[in-house]
């Protein structure tokens, strides 16, 4: 069975709001076997709404409804169903009780086609898709069909470095796929299987992860929803090793971005930020020589930042970043975007050069998950 | 002239990628008059596209395809514009030089409708969308309108107390509206004017601001795209007032937002993430006596760390942050969301207690927004 959703918004129709009830809806009919060939958006008008519907009904097995159209107030009737999808009343209706909210769902049977309305706000929609929805559509298909997905995210390689070496694993074969995407700061390889059977799915899908992994398993920094940092604090946690943060053009990003994660606090208890020399030397310590000799953006004021805040926390291990952040700044010598991280253990102090590209913002961001990944693949 | 966006993209479709094209081209339609009632995404399907094409042409006078179907390689020829689309080849077609990448565009004339073909890279399709298609498709309106808009930025109220305050202001009429919107952290006042001249839009735009201001003046932190850090960023500048902060539940994150502004190392120097008690009482001085008699969470420790900061950075003004961000850490007294912030200047320590609700991130989000308004309101 194919699907659509149609969403019913001026915001989004006009440009003012992203959709993200339509992509939820999506991945969710996937689960279980539904693939949406289309998106139809509205703006909240009857008869583009009936228009919408009637394209929908020639083409797409299960059409799911969302958005402002008033379709799911909770003094919602069958007649007013059918006056505003534009059907007569001898289409069978089924009003769902919404125990999540206010609003009310329901399900309209025409012809061949399943409709469902389902409310606006995504805390009712989703469990109301979730537990009422999927299960009922689950019963009328035909060919009951699972799809399993599984992403692979990788650090450190550029997407075409990752299509080089996966060579012929990737792309759609019968029972499913394998793809690339460029994720926020990561390459993520989506394996997708669709079997009869649920079990099947599974084992299907790690005989593929490990057939991934074979070839690009030192790059693997995570999968599905896991992120860089909360992988790193776990890592941290479990070896029990304190960290503590000096930072420059990160500018305290990186302590903000390790403190997000929940703990935290067992391993993490201070950072610095020193923007100006003045700062540098006064709380770790950097020689003014060294500012002098070879500036704030360089290899030995990276090594010497990370040496002092480890030793002037008490922290199993330092943190620094100096960098060209931009859009200022920048010059033939060390140009926006040169950045230099430093982790300083009780054994080594490692010192990275960076050339990032970008707007001021993706450089930081850019030089937090560098660090991360680097803190990653030595404590791993 | 009514628009549709027609979108060709699996990733899309399947909800692994939102959709930012259709916003943007939906958007600038706007500025040239021209209204987006539709919004149709289709998977890379011939069949499919040609689906929506057809049923586009009955509807709108003005379609706009982006995606990747193929349609905009640089070896695009009249013949394949056709065949993709379903066209017979009488229909007019221009193809469009692409002076800002490999990609091409074209502009198909059918009966009455236009038809536009864009880049799917929006590096590619923004700047032919601006140069090369609106002048076209503004010469082409029979009736030129100019769609002016103004999004007025508010903070510190709730979107229901702004409804209350703007009142009879609000709603559409009939050469425009004026609506309330939630944004990230902000509520915003949308005025859209729309008007046979340039220079009628633009005055009516500015009488409405004004009637808005006269409401809400106190509580406008800024205009379209202006984002709150960027304003305390300009005004302490101009001020010439330096900062420095210390951080608990925020960890690096108000330093991290103040340094995504360029320019800001003249007025910020330093700043310290005490996210233990023990780097409160070494860093910023915070008194042992005052973290065993009331905790680190209280009005007397975000006030001991302000001051503390301000001290020994040596800056005019010193900003601090406590609290608990959660998930675990609440009790009956201090519930998570409770956070006190401090802003100590030379003449007095002011210092605040919030309330807020949310993840981790957001409650941490939104002490930061809170710590930039206070500060804005002091100093503006």
């Amino acid at each position: 069975m194919n699907a659509e959703i149609i969403f019913v918004s001026d915001e989004i129709i006009r440009g003012y709001t992203t959709n993200t009830n339509a992509s939820y809806v999506s991945r969710q009919l996937q689960t279980i076997g539904i693939v949406p060939d289309y998106h139809t958006g509205v703006r909240n008008d009857k008869e583009a709404i009936k228009c919408a519907v009637k394209t929908a009904i020639n083409r797409s097995g299960c059409i799911m409804v969302t958005g402002d159209s008033g379709l799911t107030k909770d003094d919602l009737t069958k007649e007013k169903v059918c006056e505003i999808l534009g059907f007569s009343l001898d289409v069978q209706v089924d009003l769902l009780k919404n125990p999540y909210g206010k609003t009310a769902g329901c399900i309209v049977l025409c012809n061949k086609a399943i409709i469902v309305l389902l409310p606006e706000s995504p805390q009712e929609l989703e469990p109301m898709l979730n537990h009422e929805i999927l299960p009922y559509l689950r019963q009328r298909q035909t060919q009951t069909l699972y799809s399993e997905t599984l992403d692979i995210k990788l650090f450190g390689l550029t997407e075409s470095e990752v299509v080089t070496h996966l060579k012929n694993l990737l792309g759609e074969f019968e029972w499913g796929s394998i793809a690339t995407y460029v994720g926020e700061y990561e390459i993520i390889v989506r394996i997708t299987i669709n079997a009869d059977e649920k079990a099947y799915a599974k084992q299907q899908i790690i005989k593929k992860k490990k057939e991934v992994e074979s070839c690009l398993g030192s790059f693997v920094i995570g999968y599905n929803k896991d992120r860089l940092e909360e992988i790193v604090a776990k890592l941290l946690l479990n070896n029990k090793k304190t960290v503590a943060t000096v930072e420059s053009c990160t500018g305290g990003l990186l302590a903000g971005t390790l403190i997000n994660c929940s703990g935290i606090s067992e391993v993490f208890n201070e950072g610095i930020v020193t923007y100006s020399n003045t700062a540098k030397m006064k709380y770790v310590g950097v020689k003014e020589e060294t500012l002098q000799a070879v500036g704030a953006v360089s290899q030995q004021t990276a090594k010497e930042m990370a040496e002092g805040i480890r030793k002037c926390s008490g922290a199993d291990i330092g943190l620094s970043t100096t960098g060209i952040a931009g859009p200022g700044g920048g010059t033939a010598e060390k140009p926006v975007g040169l950045v230099y991280i430093g982790i300083a253990t009780q054994e080594k102090t490692y010192v990275y050069e960076l050339h990032l590209k970008g707007t001021r913002k993706e450089i930081r961001e850019k030089t937090v998950k560098n660090i991360l990944f680097k803190l990653y693949q030595l404590f791993k």
